[in-house]
């Protein structure tokens, strides 16, 4: 069984991604819907969050750990691997940024995220670790959660805000820009029409699910195999606007079920 | 001592016109930036809040309580009043209510607010008992709390989004109009320009420091005068961009302080 958790519900895309690759093991997903979003908090009340989450999925009986929230795999990550040694872990940033280096060609590099997952400058570590010649140019988007959330996917503000925070990416001349954020691949068609075609967009739902499956095959003993079953989708609160947002993130209708963490 | 709370930052517009009427006046205020927003959580979880802020905020001296979040004020009054018997509680629902009742002479008034409070249907039930023969009409604004915070006061894309909230209760010729959150007096202006110069606007900040001044008139022994001095603002989550919001909404700089309530 696979564990995901995300602040709230952006995870689902990954969840989506995961599931087109391994349509037969069993998921659980937690979304923290009570205390989203971990956006605009410190990495201290991240991770303590981050902990209790796996917490829970773990006595639900997941396996391996799928962190889907940027925040957290940019701030909570050592914190997991301390205190749960025996779980294997996967984030959104890693394969992300190996993504990017795999596709750039100039090494200039853009991302787009939450004003947290920029000021953690998370990326900017591995970037230089990794190649100390890539240039990363991050822009902070804290409207587009807001505006997905709303299903503004085409409307014209959300062309226009899109628009706006690309601007000083393209001056910038980057050739492939990081979608930092796991609510983004819903406006992926207008960012990609905003970006201009021959930039390339980095979906990071798509590479942690890459990973995840090939994690699985060369490690059979954490993969489960079950009967093709509806993922368990789990809350820490529920509102009929989530269970909106996550017909919007899942692209059907899912039912949601609330557990207090506290 | 007035002890405020909002799920955030947005109730310094409180502690604002609180400071106008009694500049005298201890103020401590708290903003639960740890679990903010409660405007999309279920109004279980935002009650077993608003209960902890209450004690908090009492610990610290309190002798009058403001609940400055439209949210907690539109849902866990009853639970507050019962489980704090002795403490005289406001809210930012009633005051607007009675000033947008004062101002209309056609009967339509208009709400803006978040979805949870336009959803709690609670300026409804309270028109209804003052006066059946009043039509309100309310437009969820979830987009304007993120683009306040984001600073983006006049631009652009927030008065485009503003014009558009306010299209369908100018299309119902309502002559009133709430802010229905404690967010949009910052945006004021923008919002009296797309409404029209002849609609009134109910700022519910200033109607609740009318109230709070008016029983502290009445009720010497809860009124605590002393030097003064700046109002002390806790926080459960610190950020720099808490500090530049909160400077915002006051109006110039302010220390923040952070405080774990779980």
């Amino acid at each position: 069984m696979i564990g995901i958790f995300d602040s709230g519900l952006g995870g689902l895309t990954v969840v989506k991604e995961i599931i087109k690759k391994l349509p037969n093991c069993p998921i659980v997903y937690f979304g923290d819907t009570a205390r989203t979003p971990y956006g605009t908090k410190s990495a201290e009340i991240v991770t303590k969050y981050a902990i209790e989450n796996t917490k829970f999925l773990l006595k639900l009986g997941a396996k391996i750990i799928v962190v889907a929230c940027h925040t957290a795999s940019s701030t909570a990550m050592d914190k997991l691997k301390e205190v749960f040694p025996d779980v294997p872990f996967f984030e959104v940033v890693t394969p992300s940024m190996r993504k990017a280096l795999a596709l750039t060609k100039n090494k200039k590099i853009g991302l787009i995220a939450t004003r947290t997952t920029v000021e953690s400058k998370i990326y900017d570590r591995l970037f230089a670790q990794a190649d100390p010649e890539v240039k990363l140019y991050s822009q902070p988007a804290p409207l587009l959660v807001p505006l997905i959330e709303e299903g503004w996917l085409k409307r014209p503000e959300t062309r226009r805000i899109v628009k706006k925070y690309l601007i000083p990416l393209k001056m910038k001349g980057v050739d492939t820009i990081i979608l930092g954020c796991t609510h983004y691949p819903l406006i992926k068609k207008v960012i990609q029409e905003k970006a201009g075609k021959r930039r390339k967009l980095v979906d990071p739902s798509e590479e942690v699910a890459v990973e995840v499956e090939a994690f699985l095959k060369k490690h059979p003993e954490f993969y489960t195999e079950g009967e093709k079953q509806e993922p368990k989708i789990f809350v820490s609160d529920i509102t009929p606007n989530f269970e909106r947002i996550a017909c919007l993130f899942l692209g059907r209708r899912i039912k949601l079920e609330k557990v207090n963490l506290e």
